[in-house]
């Protein structure tokens, strides 16, 4: 997320400074070749000093700890956004250490891969996708505008919900998925190996985002649990209805189930 | 299915005399101006009469119907076979069809996509896809032989199955995946509608077999739905876990299914 960020911005607005934190000195003299940096270092202070506009590119169980340590070393007058893919948690706990000089308003761009690092990063990431960005009541107008404006100019488009309202979305549209790839590999896989061979382009689309990091989507799911849980409560109730249908032979009901998929899967994506 | 088979074997077998039989002139003309055909007609027993090896390319709920049209119209020595995603009920009925001068021998190439059509047809669909073939004890073995050998002309892998096997796997790697594909798109859109806007790429992918036809899908669930019921219940089972693991925060529990899960896909698809 973060490799992709900096691409987009020195491409899409090449006059503005950029600087990055890293844990591996590699790391930022790889983001320096490739021309990406104006500043750089593992020391997160040193290059906290130097910066206006935070975007913590972090696992969602890292931000608390990286916050803290930036926290005194920003100029006054600095924004801290994220790229958190929870954001009620995120958002209760940064608000709590940015109250001084410098004021946090949470985002999340709904766009990446299973992929990580910066080999996975490209330019158009961005491009077209849509970030949600959180403010509360005790956001700054100004910061919420700076945050916005930085998404814009990465090339996305932005819409504001509260921390609570993304975290039932991201439930719904992204943890759920992530859960249930998974468990259709696991089931697969718990029955008879030769069924393996068996799995074609539908399994493996089905199942990609499955690939994902298990670290950071444990940490996701488990900062989500709230929602998620309630979220995979409203499938299983889905699930059980189309398993009676099946279970009394109900044609008609199954096929209303599908056809309706199929309808709402082209409203939700109107141009696949 | 029957359009990119009738390709395969244009541009595999250039020798091997091509027929086929549609509902519609229209689409026998346009596989005519094609150059696939070297005999077509609506007539289904006329083309019948012509043919020593067919290949029923028609959904799951009609293969009965239009193997009883043709049973008496078939060369002596003929085989039939099939291409429909289940094989218990199809190979019990069309075996007792098919008793006489034809042998039948069921087979599933898992291929193919949510499109339908001429349109979506391409000679390299069947290459290195699975094929499975279903003889049973009646199954003659030069029948078998005929049919495996067909598969493999078109460009696949043949493995042989039971029908009663290739149901069970077809469920796992197949039907339940449709099921919980459509059921994603109907949590996603029983929703807030401001959420269907964060649905991304991974969403996308998770739910494209969802667009398949209602009509041919219905069909496949329903007759193989003591499988698919069995399956949904596996499912079901592994997903209470998980979910029950979320609610006490378990988060060793969730990171072990979710890296079991990446290792396991990798299995699945060891050049992903």
């Amino acid at each position: 997320m973060g490799g992709s960020l900096l691409m987009a911005l020195r491409s899409r607005s090449p006059r503005t400074r950029l600087g990055a934190w890293a844990r591996k000195t590699r790391a930022i003299e790889e983001l320096k070749a490739r021309g990406l940096l104006d500043f750089g270092a593992t020391d997160v202070a040193d290059v906290a000093r130097q910066t206006e506009l935070v975007v913590l590119c972090l696992p969602v169980d890292q931000m608390e700890e990286i916050s803290a340590a930036i926290k005194s070393a920003l100029p006054a007058g600095s924004v801290v956004t994220d790229v958190g893919s929870v954001k009620k948690s995120i958002v209760d706990s940064l608000e709590k250490i940015f109250t001084g000089e410098a004021s946090f308003v949470g985002s999340h761009p709904m766009c990446g891969s299973e992929e990580a690092g910066l080999a996975a990063a490209r330019p158009d990431l961005y491009e077209n996708a849509m970030c949600v960005v959180t403010p509360t009541p005790q956001s700054r107008d100004a910061a919420l505008r700076v945050v916005e404006a930085l998404w814009r100019t990465a090339g996305a488009r932005t819409v504001i919900m509260s921390p609570g309202e993304h975290d039932r979305a991201a439930a719904s549209v992204s943890h759920l998925p992530h859960v249930v790839a998974a468990l259709l590999v696991e089931t697969v896989f718990g029955d008879n190996p030769k069924f393996r061979d068996l799995c074609a382009g539908g399994f493996r689309d089905t199942t990609r985002i499955a690939a994902g990091s298990p670290e950071i989507w444990t940490a996701i799911l488990s900062s989500n649990r709230k929602e998620v849980v309630a979220t995979l409560d409203r499938f299983g109730v889905a699930l059980a209805e189309v398993r009676a249908a099946l279970e009394r032979d109900d044609k008609q009901a199954i096929r209303n189930f599908l056809a309706e998929a199929v309808r709402h899967r082209a409203e939700i994506f109107p141009r696949t």
